[in-house]
Order: C-alpha cells, then sequence, then structure tokens
C-alpha cells in the first residue's frame, strides 16, 4: 500500500510529528553543519563540501559520517510528504546538489574515500561502511522522489547503485563480497520498489547469499591490507559482523545488534519478494531467538556495550545493558517486514513496545537530546565512575560522534504513517496493526475506502473507525482485522459496529470481521488499559525476583526525582495496591501509577558500617512511577525499570 | 617481633601449610620453567638465563616476570624456615646464582631491559615495573638471609639497592621519580629492618614523599619518550597509578587496586617508623575508605577489571567484580601493618576476612589451579560469551601469562605465621591477631615465654593457650591481649585461665588481662561460631534486599552442584531456619548450611516466553550454602554469595 494515503491525526503522536518538524529537523541541520555548541562537530556538511571541491580541508566524523545526511534528508521527505515546506525543501534540494557535486562521474560517492584514500575505495568492505552509506542514499533517494516527485538524488542513487551493480556479482572480474555493515540489502529493495528495476533486487539477493560463505571475504581481504584494519581490533570478528555463517543458517541473533536488524529487515524483504522458504524459516527463527530470549521489555536489543552487540540467550542485565536506539528502531523496521511477509500480531506487538518505550524514550521532550544507550536502570555516580557503566549515560545528550541515531529517530517518527495499515495481497483485508488516529484512503476490493480512526492510546483503549466510501458506491466487501494486543489480557476485548456489539473471530493475533461495509459504518474497538505488574522469565537472572509495571503499551519505571535514592531499597509490598492518576502537568501530561513500597531503613545504618546483620524492618512508602519514554526529563538521577517484589 | 619462634601447628591451616610446601612450591618451579602442559608459559626462569648470557632469545612474558622468580624464592624462603629441606633449598640456590648472573656489574638486574632494550633503562618509570621488580627481589632477598643465614641473594638485592639509591633522590642529577607499581617502598623498610642501613628507609621515604607532587613526573617522562606507551592508553592516568595527589593528601582509594594497597603498606611501615602522623592520618582515612566503602564481604577489593581497579564508595557489583587476589594479599599486608601501629580489632578483623574468604578461595583444593579474579556471583553462560564478564573465570586456571596471583598466595601461606601475635612496643603486651593454633617463643616483660596455642577454627570457637616459662623462672608480668572478632555477636566470650572463669577489660577491640603469669597457666578464650545472615549497607545497591551467610570468619555461597539453576531464582524463605551440619566428606570436610528457601516456579513458563504477568508462585526448597573459599572445586556451574530474600 502506498504510505502517502495515510495521515496521522492523534492527539499523542500529532505531538511528535510536529516536534520532529519544527524542532528535529532543523537542530539536526544545525548539527550536520556544525553549528551546535558545545557539542561534538557532525563534519557531515562540510566532508560534502569537501569532496565536492567547495572547501579545503581533512575529512572529519566517523568514516560512515555521510549517512547521517542521508538520513536527515529522509525525515525531511517524509516530513514534506505530511506537510508541505518550502524553505525546508529549498534546503534540501542544496543539500542534494552538494551531494551531486561529490559524486564521482562513474557514480562512485562516498566522502571519506574521495577526500582521505581515494584510489583505495572498495579495499575495506569489513569495515569502510561504503555500501551502508549507499544504502542510506537510496532510501533517502526514494523516501525524496516520492514526497516531493524530484528525481535528482534518486538519479544519483541510481547511477551510484549502477555501478555497484557491475562491480559487485558473480561474474569474472567482478567483488564476490558484501558490506560488513548491512543495510544496503534493505535499501536496494527500496530502489526495486521504486524504479521497477530487477538488477536492484538481485544484488540485494546477492549480497545476502554471499553473506557467511567460507572461505570468508574479510579473511581473504584483510591479509590483502597487510593485516591492518581501521579500529585496530585485529583479525575480523566474524559473528560480530554476521558473516560467520550463511544467513540461512545462523541459528541465532549474535553480533552487532544495529547489523543484525538491518541484515534481518533485508532478508525478510527479499523472502517475501522472491518466495524463498529457506529464507522465511531463517527470518522466523531469528525472530524467536531475538524476541523471546534476547529482548529487553522496553523492546531494546544488544546487553553489551562492547561490540554494541547481543550476547546469549537470556543475558539481560539493566545496568551494563546497551539497547542501542539504532537498533530498536531496526527491530521496527523488520518486524514491519515480519508483517508483511505474515500477518501475525506478535510482530506488531514487538513493534508497539519498541516504539512506545526503547525508541520514545530515547529522546527528549525538547527534540534535542538523545540517548544512544537506553539503561533499564541508571545509577548516576557509576554511569560517572565505574568505567564497565560510562556508555550509560544518565542524560541525554546534545550529539554524538558517532550520531547514527538522532536522524533515525527523526525518519522513523516522521514515517510512522506507513506503520500503522496492510491491506492484503488479495486487497480484502485491512490489517490495523497500531493503534494510531490517522485518515487513510486505501485500496480494498477494488473500491477506494477512507478508514478514519480516533484512538486514545496509550492512556486509554478506547478506539473508533470510521469507514468512508464515495458517494454512489454503496458497499464495499472487506475483511477488518484488529490487532488483539500482547497487552491486553482480559478476555476478549468489546467490538462494536454501528453501536451493537458484533462478534469476530481471531485468526494469528487479529480480530477479524469482514462483511459489506457501508459508507458511514463505525467501529469501536475496546482494549481497556490496565496496569499489569509484569515478571521475566526465571532464566534472566538479572530480572529474578523483580517486577516491571506495564500499563497498555507503556513500561513505566521510577525515578529518583519522584522517589529518592538509593532506589534499589524501593521494594513492591506484597499488597502493592497500584493506582492510576492521569497528571496533566506532569512531564507534559501523563498517566501516573502510585503504589504500596517498602523500603530498607538507611537511618538504622551507620555511613561507615559496610556489612552487619540482617535486620529486615523496612518502612512502608508510597511510591510513584512514570511511563519510561518519559524518565530523565528532570533533573537527572536514579532510574529503574524493574522493581524487587 | 622475629618471625621465627612463631610455627603454625592446626588442624586447619597445616594442611595449607603442606600443601603449599608439597605442592603449590614445586609446581610453580615447575611453571617457572614453562613445563606446565597447557599453561601459557611463564619465560620467568629462561627470561634470566638469557639475560645472564646463557641462553639466546627474546624476552618473554610481561614486562614484570621477574617478580614471579623473586616471589617464589620468598615463599621458597619462609617454607625452609619451617620445614628445612636441602633439595629445595639447593635448587633455590641455583636459581639465585642465576640471578646474580644477570646482574649488572653497577648492580642493575631486570631481565626485560637486560634483554630487550639495553640503554633504555629507566626511560618508563610509568609503566615498566623496574622498581617494582626490585621490590620483590629486595623482600626474597631479606626472606631468604633469614630462613638460610645465606647472603648471596641479599648482597645482590644490596647492589641493587645501593645503584637505586644513588640514581633517585632530591641530589642533582638524580632522578627525582618513582614507579608506576608501588612495591619497591615496602621492600625497601624490609630491606633496612635486615641490614639496619637507613639510606634504604630514606629511600623508601623518598618515594612516598616525591609521589603525586605537582609537575607529575609521568607526565614529563611521557613527552620525552614522544608520547608513547607499553600498553598504548595514551597519557598517563594519574589517578589510576595513586599519583594524582601526594599521599598525604589523598581522600579516598583510587585506581589500580594492587598498587593502592601496596602503596599504603608502605605507608603505615613508614608512618610507624617516622611517626609521621599527617601519614598516619592518610593511612587510617584511606583504610576506612578502603573497608567501610569499598570492600566486598569476602575481603576482596577493585570492583572493575577495567584498570582492575576500585570505582567508588558502595559500587560493588557481585558479576562485573575484579577482586582480584593479589589485592587481598595486599589488603592483609596492609593490615598487617595497621596493626603494628595501633593494634586495633578492625585491622585484624579485616585481615582475617581477606585470609578465609577471598585469599584462600583463589586456590583450588589441589594447590595448582588459581583464580585471578575472585567474584561472588558467576553464571558460567555469561562468563563465556558476554563480554563484559569474560574475566570473571568460573574455573580456576593452571597458570596465568600475568601470574602475580599465584605467588603471592604461595608466600602469603607459607609466611602466615608472622600474622598471627605481636608483642607491644613496650614489651609488656602480647596481641593474639588469628586464632591459629601454633607454638611461639616470644620476649614478653624481659622474659622468654613459649605461648601454645589451639583453635577449632573456622568451625568451631574453642581456643586454648598455654603458658611455658623457662625452667626456674617463677613469673612472668605480661599483659595477654585477645581479639574480639567482629563476626562474634552474642555478648561478651567467656575467658577463663586455669579453668576459673575470668575477666577482662575490652581496649581496641581486645580482651585485655594483666597477671603475673606462671608456667602451665592455660587460657580458655570462647568464641562460638553462630551462622548468620549478613546484610550490606543500603547505598551498596548491588545487594539490596539480599543477604549473605557469614558462619564465624567464613562467608558461604551457593553452588549449581547444590541446587540446581538459575540460582537466580532461589530465595531465603521468610523462616530461613538454617542448620549446620559437618560434613567430613564434602569438599575435605565442612561445615554445611542449610535452609528454607523459595524458588521462582519455572516450570509454568515456557522456554520461548520471555514476560508475562506476575505470578509469585514459589516452590519450597531446602537449600545448601558451602564456604566460600571452597567454590568451585566439583563441576563448573553457578555460584552465587549473596541471596535473595
Amino acid at each position: 500500500m502506498h504510505d502517502s494515503h495515510i495521515r496521522i491525526r492523534d492527539p499523542f503522536w500529532d505531538g511528535y510529528q510536529e516536534l520532529v518538524r519544527r524542532t528535529v529537523i532543523p537542530y539536526q541541520w544545525e548539527a550536520l553543519n556544525d553549528r551546535i555548541e558545545d557539542a561534538e562537530p557532525s563534519r557531515s556538511i562540510r566532508n560534502f563540501r569537501i569532496a565536492a571541491g567547495l572547501e579545503q580541508g581533512e575529512f572529519g566524523g566517523w568514516i560512515f559520517q555521510d549517512s547521517d545526511l542521508y538520513k536527515w534528508l529522509e525525515a525531511v521527505a517524509y516530513s514534506l510528504r505530511r506537510h508541505p515546506d518550502p524553505e525546508l525543501e529549498r534546503i534540501a534540494d542544496e543539500a542534494i546538489e552538494l551531494i551531486g557535486a561529490a559524486q564521482h562521474d562513474n557514480g562512485y560517492l562516498n566522502t571519506y574515500y574521495t577526500i582521505q584514500e581515494p584510489g583505495r575505495e572498495w579495499t575495506n568492505l569489513y569495515e569502510a561502511h561504503e555500501l551502508y552509506c549507499a544504502g542510506h542514499l537510496f532510501e533517502a533517494a526514494v523516501a525524496y522522489a516520492e514526497a516531493t516527485g524530484k528525481r535528482k538524488l534518486l538519479d544519483i542513487a541510481c547511477r551510484f547503485a549502477d555501478l555497484i551493480d557491475r562491480l559487485f556479482g558473480a561474474k569474472p572480474g567482478q567483488m564476490q563480497a558484501y558490506c560488513g555493515h548491512p543495510e544496503a540489502e534493505l535499501a536496494l529493495v527500496k530502489l526495486y520498489r521504486a524504479t521497477g528495476e530487477e538488477r536492484y533486487l538481485n544484488l540485494s539477493l546477492f549480497f545476502i547469499d554471499e553473506r557467511g560463505r567460507q572461505p570468508s571475504y574479510y579473511m581473504e581481504e584483510w591479509e590483502r591490507r597487510g593485516r591492518t584494519s581501521i579500529w585496530a581490533q585485529g583479525s575480523p570478528n566474524l559473528e560480530v559482523y554476521q558473516s560467520h555463517l550463511p544467513v540461512r543458517e545462523q541459528p541465532a541473533a549474535v553480533g552487532h545488534a544495529v547489523r543484525a536488524v538491518y541484515l534481518y529487515t533485508a532478508m525478510a524483504d527479499l523472502a517475501r519478494l522472491t518466495g524463498d522458504a529457506k529464507l522465511r524459516e531463517a527470518c522466523e527463527r531469528l525472530w524467536a531467538n531475538t524476541t523471546r530470549k534476547q529482548m529487553y521489555i522496553t523492546g531494546g536489543i544488544g546487553a553489551t556495550h562492547l561490540g554494541e552487540a547481543f550476547t546469549f540467550d537470556y543475558d539481560l542485565p539493566n545496568d551494563t545493558v546497551y539497547s542501542e536506539t539504532c537498533a530498536s528502531i531496526g527491530m521496527i523496521f523488520w518486524a514491519r517486514r515480519m508483517l508483511q511477509l505474515e500477518a501475525k500480531s506478535e510482530y506488531a506487538d514487538v513493534m508497539e513496545r519498541a516504539l512506545y518505550n526503547n525508541v520514545l524514550g530515547s529522546m527528549a521532550k525538547d527534540g534535542k537530546h538523545f540517548f544512544y544507550v537506553n539503561p533499564l536502570e541508571v545509577w548516576q555516580e557509576a554511569s560517572a565512575r565505574n568505567p564497565d557503566r560510562l556508555h550509560v549515560k544518565p542524560v541525554r545528550q546534545k550529539w554524538f560522534g558517532c550520531s547514527c541515531c538522532p536522524p533515525n529517530v527523526a525518519r522513523l517518527l516522521s514515517s510512522l504513517n506507513d506503520y500503522i495499515y496492510d491491506v492484503s495481497a488479495d486487497g480484502r483485508t485491512l490489517h490495523v496493526h497500531l493503534f494510531i488516529g490517522s485518515e487513510a484512503k486505501v485500496r480494498l476490493a477494488g473500491r477506494s475506502v477512507a478508514i478514519s480512526q480516533r484512538s486514545a492510546l496509550p492512556w486509554d483503549g478506547r478506539i473508533e473507525f470510521a469507514v468512508s466510501l464515495p458517494e454512489g458506491e454503496g458497499k464495499a466487501a472487506f475483511e477488518l482485522a484488529l490487532r488483539v494486543p500482547a497487552w491486553f489480557q482480559s478476555g476478549a476485548p468489546e467490538l462494536a459496529i454501528n453501536g451493537e456489539t458484533a462478534s469476530y473471530r481471531v485468526e494469528n493475533g487479529y480480530a477479524k470481521v469482514e462483511r459489506d461495509w457501508q459508507d458511514g459504518d463505525t467501529v469501536l474497538w475496546l482494549l481497556p488499559v490496565e496496569t499489569k505488574l509484569i515478571a521475566a522469565n526465571p532464566q534472566v537472572r538479572a530480572d529474578a525476583g523483580r517486577a516491571a509495571i506495564q500499563r497498555g503499551p507503556l513500561v513505566y519505571c521510577v525515578e529518583e526525582a519522584d522517589n529518592g535514592k538509593p532506589l534499589a531499597s524501593l521494594a513492591l509490598a506484597e499488597q502493592p495496591g497500584l493506582t492510576e492518576t492521569a497528571d496533566a502537568e506532569l512531564l507534559g501530561g501523563c498517566v501516573v501509577v502510585e503504589g504500596n513500597g517498602r523500603i530498607l531503613d538507611s537511618s538504622a545504618w551507620a555511613e561507615d558500617r559496610l556489612y552487619r546483620p540482617l535486620d529486615k524492618r523496612q518502612q512502608s512508602v508510597r511510591f510513584k512511577a512514570i511511563p519510561y519514554y518519559l524518565w530523565g526529563n528532570r533533573e537527572p538521577g536514579e532510574m529503574s525499570v524493574w522493581l524487587r517484589y
């Protein structure tokens, strides 16, 4: 289904859409131009200017810095689609001119190699991110062409893609290789969709098929480079780059988490487009492993900062966690593709979990500060003074030297309308994955159908739909499939059509109603939002004897600002007596959960006594929890998602 | 008091003394000669042979590898003192010949510089450990001379010390500098004691006074070396090497834990010998900070493997812990010196805690396998697959590339007789710090007094003393001062003299009785050993809501071998019902503690379910705890000291 016909209108999400448009995108443009005070300079625009011959200087920033500009342009494209803005479009067009000026005659485009190592292109596929940056160019180009109808960036992208297609492949003289950081694979699928050019689809499949073949291209390349590497890591770590085995044989999610989910996203795309059963099985296997064994309750993935990586099943430490923002965004990309492969609610459940918690929480309310790492437990002194936890920042940062995350947030939020609905391949079923107020125009059963959704989520689970048909068209026979969220646990949700309770059947986690819909039909879908205490599988050592608070899709946390410290002293009482209060003032308005807690009696301890016989005396307190996505927006302090009980 | 008059005879400790003599020392000799299969070669002897011109080759092992041989010789000396062994002495003498052959004419002795960088001596005091290795030579030389009466090694040491004394100092042309790794400071005090040469004492004090002066010698040296370093750490980290401030101004224990406690040991020696009040205050301040804010219940120190370092107050993670064996041994050295500075039981309490738990636990029962890191919580899959926890080995290793710890254990255990008693400066009080069965001959009130101690610790707290006076000497008027251990918590211990209850006064944690002692007098000191649940200060986030089991000086732990896994699922029941059983078969015999536990009901969880609403159902179990020092002597598995309650 084409994106441009869905427009979000939602009391919760409109604010984010506007924040991205009014603040995030302009702020990130300043960042790309090195105009944010006290923040590490991006050097992204400057690199393009140098590569284009407009300025003299050295390359600055990370080797993959080009991708920040591309991701920003992609976000701009989505924003323009929703909200035309001639001034923003003019700035974007200028940036695109600059990108074009940095492109070589043969189509090559990468400012690092152009400035710093001309002639050494494609000699370090393991680390140098050339195809990764190309992929982000392709994604931006497709989005910009679809939003504005302008082909300039798409032409730049296709010229580069054509060069890559000539250089890489199984024919004599071609490189039988693939990028250390998956991204081109999923982007080539988009480029194929936008252009209809099958070469791009085949090239993506080639990269996927090559990955993990023995002997390893990376090992050979490393020998050719005289065993040198950019980051002095020694010989290539094939597992960290998901190239230890052919992708169809990989049993579990391993290695760098962002790389992993970008790879799996492309695999799911290709499984759908090619019907490759082995590839689909691999996607399903890796999905099950990731989401059922290696995912934080916030939808975060990546248990260690060393390699920004997965570790192994059930290893989910809350304090030394990584849970990179980009990895959670990648989970959402992947979940989206899994839904297109098969509409099963578990994919949408994970998509929603990552979106409302890890991803939303990564951005400050001001749209100008971001978390790269999204911890489930923060002790700010430890973040400052324990080197194992330096990566866990207790406050969001203005910008990062490695700033992959902020523009990724921007492009996800500004394209969120693409994540709400799917029409089945036969054109007869409309799946509603996310309950986000929106106006959609879709083709169903050969008709143009307008669906209006109103949702009170995440605070309340009353969701309403209205069906509109073009004037004069009497009826449309299609199936409406409404997700039954995993967080809804009390019996069957109530469905009413035109005010009357209606029955439905549940298939793959979707409540389905097939009928002849008429103009003006209304649907009421009631998903009462209840506050629940959630436990983790006992195999998760870090969460043993602890519970998290979840209300609808939102995970909650306790903060020092509300509950004092140390938060580790706080436990849930036997009778937690949880209550919910809407607080319109707090953090822009949210539902606060309060409960009965017990805290260790610190007053009975001398400061200089470290150990003594156990005394279980505890004080009763009323604690206060706020949605996780809002944490860290007040004075810095401790935070915890999991509470002892 | 002179060491040679105290001999351990104790059912618990005799085994360790013999293990060191029969197994640890011979095994480590094999290791130093690279004859342990499948273990990293030491290269220590080989380096000396190359430096002596007896063999060709490159230097091998760490830059401080010489110290392993010195520490082994020191252990040999202590062992010979207790148990003469001509064959062992012959091997040691040969090693000493070899050391002498590697010494330069001017006294210089360091195989790394002799082999690898001749002419570059003393250019990298920050990292190169030359004075550190010299210190271990001095310690070995003093011990060997005292044990055997042979001066050869002592002469080698003095020649080197004399060279160092000429090179370092405040006079023109001298280096105003000090070693990156404290050790020479404490060793020079020993050399002073053995030789009476005040220059050595003054040199030690010079190093102590120089440390932390601004501008930093290390920064200047780094510039002179063209900003290069051996371990590519960038510019010197002054805090990690305790050189950020003059030692008398340092407010808290920071940096590399072994370096720290070796430094503090020398500071305490010098405070006592010089009467320097500021230095003593610094010792007391650093002691309070270390033991009351930064010490594990096992007597381990060092909360992070990055820098093998202290982090900050109350930061004592159990899983990512470091707690290096050498650091705990250094704590014992330091505690010993603090006791000499002032006989206060808290020093002996810490000494005992570190000895019976962290240090004893570092060695396998076979005397051939060692822990470098001593964790309080082990999940063996995490040790294999989470890079944040790779340093935590679930099984003791045969030998280490950096093998500072095994010979340190050997020299501590073989000199343990030196840690039991002190005679006060006025010669009128005998302090009993440790309750270890032993025969002592000491000078008290001008008399030669023999004290026989019998102790049933750590299993039972019945301690007996017998006083013997030389024939014909009727009485000796002295004070007996028996430590009241911190683990004894039930009222006042019972003291009986010649079978009759006697009163005593308690001063600085010692029960003191002054009387005219007669030959044949007996003393009974009853310290009932009870099993206690211990809590940590609520500021220690890692231990919140958890308790440890302690029985007398022994900390206990639960192991997978007895309790299954995951151990995190196990919690103490409301009524723990702890019982004690002596098990003569288990792990060579120990007292086992059993108790009532509850475990999370794993059976109710599908393997592929990660989160679900909390269900507090738990199963009752009887759990089994063993002394921590015995952990890891069966099949590898999970282990935990702290239990949820």
